[in-house]
Parts: C-alpha cells; structure tokens; sequence
C-alpha cells in the first residue's frame, strides 16, 4: 500500500507523499491563523488573514476531493517545513512591541508561508499533469493561483504598514 | 543593544532579526547542500546544486558585508523555518527510491528553500528601502534575483526529470 511505503520508486508515491505533506501543512495553517488574527492590529491585516483561514479550509475540502478521487487517504504525512515556518510566527507575535512593526512581522512569517505552498502546489500541479491528471492539475492550480492572490495582497498591504512602522 | 532586544520596538530591529534569520539560513543550506548534491542522480541536477552552494557562499559574504555597514554581528537568530525544510530534504534523500524519483524529491525540497530565501530576501529588501538604505537594498535584490534564478533553472531540470520518472 502507497500509505506504508518508504520507497518513492514512482512518480505516483512521490505525488501521494506530497499531498499528504500539504494536506497536514494546511491543516496545521487552519491551527496557527487564528492566533495571528488575534495578534494583528491592522483592520486590513486582520481581514485579509481572517478572509485566508476560510480559503484554507476551503483548499482541505479541495485536497478531500482529490484524494476521493485517487482513492487514496489524506493523511500520513507531517509537514516539518510547515512546523518550522509557523514557530516563526509564534515568535513575531511573542516579540511584542509596537504594533505597526508587529504587523510588518507578521505579515514577514505569513508570506513565508504562502511562498511554501506556492513551491509545494506547484510542484505537485506539474506531477499531476506528468501522471495524465488534468483533472487534479486544476483543482491543485486553483489553489496555487489563491496562495499567490493571498501573497500579492499581503505584499500590498505591508506597504502601508511599513510606512506606519517607526524607522528606528 | 538591538542584539539582545526582544521587543520589536522599530524596523530597524525587525530587519536586523530578519536579516539574522537569512545568515543562519544560508549557513544551515550550506551545510546541507553537500548532502543533497551525493544523492542527486541526474548530472545537470547535481551541477545546479553544486553551483547554488557556491553562490550561498557568496550570498554569505554579502550579508557578512551588509551587517558591517550596519555595524551589527550576523548571528544571535536560529533559523525554525529552514531547520524545517532542511529535514524534509533529508527525508526525501533517506526515502530511496527510483533514481528519477528521488531526483524530482530533492527538486521539489531545493525549490520550498528557494522559495523561502525569495519571500525572506523580498521583505529585508522591502525593509531597506523604507529605512532609506537603498545601498542594502540593491545588494538584497541581487540575492534575490539569484534565488528566482536558482528557482527557475530547479523548475527546468524538473521537466527533464518528471518525465524520466516512471509514472506508476
């Protein structure tokens, strides 16, 4: 069975594998953002991560469907790379401080995070396509589009708080 | 002293933290490289890797050069998100598997790091603009370029290797 194997002799289990990681990594978003939310002092800020918890959620139904289509189980796998970028989070928001600069480092782990999913879509997109999966390479390239739509915004966003943030 | 601040009072100290957490995440990829370079199957993919560590080590060198026009040391910040993704390498690495297969694993965990220096060099670069040190930002943006360059070519050697890779 694919779930027990250690060997990635094919590109199938490579692709299950990685799955399984981002599955696990969004789960593991789904338990983090609320804390950020709560942290966050900007209106903008706090919408726009707010808006991204129910995307998340949405993105693991989507992850459902695809592995009820390949008839395989979501779960297995823990994202280390996740584990790792949401300690980071925790960090900015346990600094204190003031609250543009606060911001700015939340908004420093958050786009940390969505560069990890826009890596990790995006090479299980191609995989998909590779293995004849049209079908699953646009549910996966969905998503892939939503974490680079939720970059962008956060990118815009800190350049207000930026300019808010006290130099020095 | 902003080494020993816990409070993110201002940018200056959020740059220097960030700033930090990239000097320690190069020195742990290049650590960690030479690993991945042993495993790697494909000749061009070795070649790619053995060049990013040498440009890793010159992107040591300038961030050593920038800590010396800000007059602050390098080190003081431990690097969670990298420490992270450095695993997951490992584990594909101690997977085993078909040539090809461990091949596009070790692509799939290069491009999460490259994608973590991009969203990093992109907020410190963001960062010296705003404190007015637009010197440091051109030299963070071309760190930068570089991780999009390493990024692109990992994403050209996968297409040789996906479809190398047997499907199922």
């Amino acid at each position: 069975m694919a779930l027990f194997s250690m060997e990635l002799d094919n590109l199938r289990l490579l692709f299950l594998k990685e799955l399984r990681d981002l599955y696990d990594a969004e789960k593991q978003i789904t338990e983090a953002l609320p804390k950020l939310i709560q942290a966050a002092h900007h209106g903008e800020l706090k919408n726009a991560l707010q808006e991204h918890l129910s995307v998340t959620k949405h993105q693991i139904s989507r992850l459902d469907r695809i592995f009820g289509q390949l008839r395989e189980k979501p779960t297995g796998e823990t994202c280390k790379g996740m584990k790792g970028l949401i300690k980071e989070g925790d960090e900015m928001v346990s600094s204190g401080g003031s609250s543009s600069t606060v911001d700015a480092g939340i908004i420093s782990a958050a786009q940390r995070v969505e560069h990890y999913e826009m890596a990790g879509y995006g090479t299980v997109r191609t995989y998909a396509q590779r293995l004849g999966r049209d079908d699953i390479a646009q549910l996966l390239q969905e998503t892939l589009n939503e974490e680079k739509e939720a970059d962008e915004r956060l990118t815009e966003i800190a350049s207000s708080v930026n300019v808010e943030a006290k130099a020095a």
